[in-house]
């Protein structure tokens, strides 16, 4: 089975010919409880189910029109046919077979640099506007699926608040997207602190990769991210934010326990990103509700409750804040 | 079973009054696969063997004599009866019921705050200097169970070069103790990094215990003992240098991966560890055979060989050299 055959099964009988353009917003997403690790490379089908938030606010909008050769704009900019990132968009968008070549371009607010996986709100926000230039009408779950296809935690960003990612099991992965749950929770915060903007030395996806084969620890995994989802699940039910904070916070340093125990060893962390753990754990000890956690990047993601907005700006001044619900 | 009943088995028969004086010298050692949880806590039994290499010339000193009251005294100064240093040092004394009270002063030339469990060598040169003052005249295996009963890795610090504690599977430990590999690597060289001075938030014991209790990813932390400890074999066997310390920095990552995933964390790393080891890795980038492994403590303990003597030199300056086998 490859991307291909997905792409089709889901838009049997959808029209193929384009109006004049499509537009879409698809907001970036934080997991709580992280996708690391696939059963399966083409179809980013996940071992383990994950669970998200949404940032709202920050993200990226996709317009795409017919256009008379295949052309790719990023914040302004066009892509060089020879770049990945164009090979990349090229690959998903032929999977479509669309009658004409595409003209695209995606603007993203999300700062530079803030290891927000950039890729979940591209991926998202495309396939969403693919479905407007193309009147497809497809329901949310297809949608979640069409966008996995693009970059796992793309599935995540199709809906908004809290998305659960169940892993499935099916090899075709119908049963592999992004489903959001009923819940609210005005008082979260989300604070983005950058701390460090050196490149990243390997990219998640081979880091991922790479985890897998080599990590001896990896392979208790599983049960971690098994344990972390019903403890996240019952912490957002309960509107247990002490619980939602260990959690995730729990649930990031495991993953990246899971890199550091790897060959050869696969550490975002910088010196900085270790300072700003060791202020958070010093919040915590005087006694405020602040977590945080991390992607395959430097950077902290802080997790707070509205109540916290002055001690969080005042322990890390230059946070970004956003109110996920608000 | 407790500590009193095994040293009794050990000592029945042997004589109880002191000479006039017994003297020894134990040196430190590095676990290249580290010793990290037990299967008894009151025996200091391991869960995993593990496999260290001393240090030689750094160690400690211990000079035992009969006394009218216990009297400690540590690199010369007299410990308070208070101390939480003096009671371990009494607690341990005691299990040989010895017929007067004893004077026991302990003179360590590790440099300080260098994260090297001076615990190892202070027990273990107690155990040989208490056989000399008894003429107890003990073989090493007995010697090394005794040492083992005051600190888990000083069960590796009787015997020189390369030494491997066998976990055993007895209740009463009898069969867990270090035994000395043949191999001589006269080549090898250990350089102490001192990245670091900030005190400890937590020491090994209950970090230890923690992570056994929270970390999920310590379940496979056996598979990782086991794997890294055969490896390690091989490598020392066959002076396969880039084996021995792949496989030492590994199994030190992944020891110091089981803490971070552990709740409360337990992060020992400060942030000039994470630019220490990322100056080692630079150097691997530049083809130089420099690997570290890590205690639990912020600082590196470099392994390399004699050739790149100067390189280490050049990268970091005041690092403390020791040719464990020279």
């Amino acid at each position: 089975l490859n991307k291909r055959d997905v792409v089709e099964s889901i838009l049997t009988g959808k029209p193929r010919s384009p109006g004049r353009s499509g537009q879409a917003f698809a907001a970036a997403n934080i997991a709580l409880c992280k996708y690391w690790g696939k059963r399966d490379e083409e179809l980013n089908l996940p071992l383990t189910s994950s669970l998200s938030i949404s940032l709202r606010t920050h993200g990226t909008t996709t317009d795409i029109e017919p256009a008379d050769a295949d052309e790719y704009w990023m914040n302004g900019e066009r892509l060089a046919p020879a770049s990945p990132i164009f090979q990349r968009l090229k690959e998903y968008l032929d999977l479509f077979a669309t009658e004409t070549p595409l003209r695209v371009a995606t603007q993203s607010n999300i700062p530079i640099g803030a290891g927000l996986a950039s890729s979940a709100s591209v991926f998202a926000s495309v396939a969403l506007a693919l479905d407007r230039l193309f009147d497809w009408r497809l329901d949310r779950r297809a949608l979640s699926i069409l966008a996995r296809l693009g970059s796992g935690s793309a599935c995540r960003s199709i809906d908004g608040g809290f998305v659960e990612w169940r892993a499935g099991t099916d090899p075709d992965g119908m049963d592999s997207y992004g489903a959001p749950l009923p819940d609210r929770w005005p008082e979260l915060r989300i604070g983005l602190l950058l701390v460090s903007k050196e490149a990243k030395s390997i990219g998640s996806r081979p880091a991922m990769k790479r985890t897998r084969e080599t990590s001896v620890l990896y392979t208790a995994w599983p049960d971690q991210a098994a344990r972390d989802l019903a403890r996240l699940k019952e912490a957002i039910a309960g509107r247990d934010f002490v619980r939602l904070g260990e959690t995730a916070e729990a649930n990031a340093l495991a993953m990246h326990a899971t890199m550091i125990a790897t060959w050869p060893p696969v550490l975002y962390w910088r010196p900085e990103s270790v300072e700003a753990m060791r202020r958070v754990w010093a919040l915590r000890d005087e006694g405020k509700a602040v977590y945080f956690t991390m992607d395959a990047g430097p950077n902290l993601k802080l997790l707070y409750r509205e109540t916290d907005q002055a001690v969080v700006d005042g322990a890390f001044p230059g946070v970004e804040t956003i109110a996920p619900f608000a």
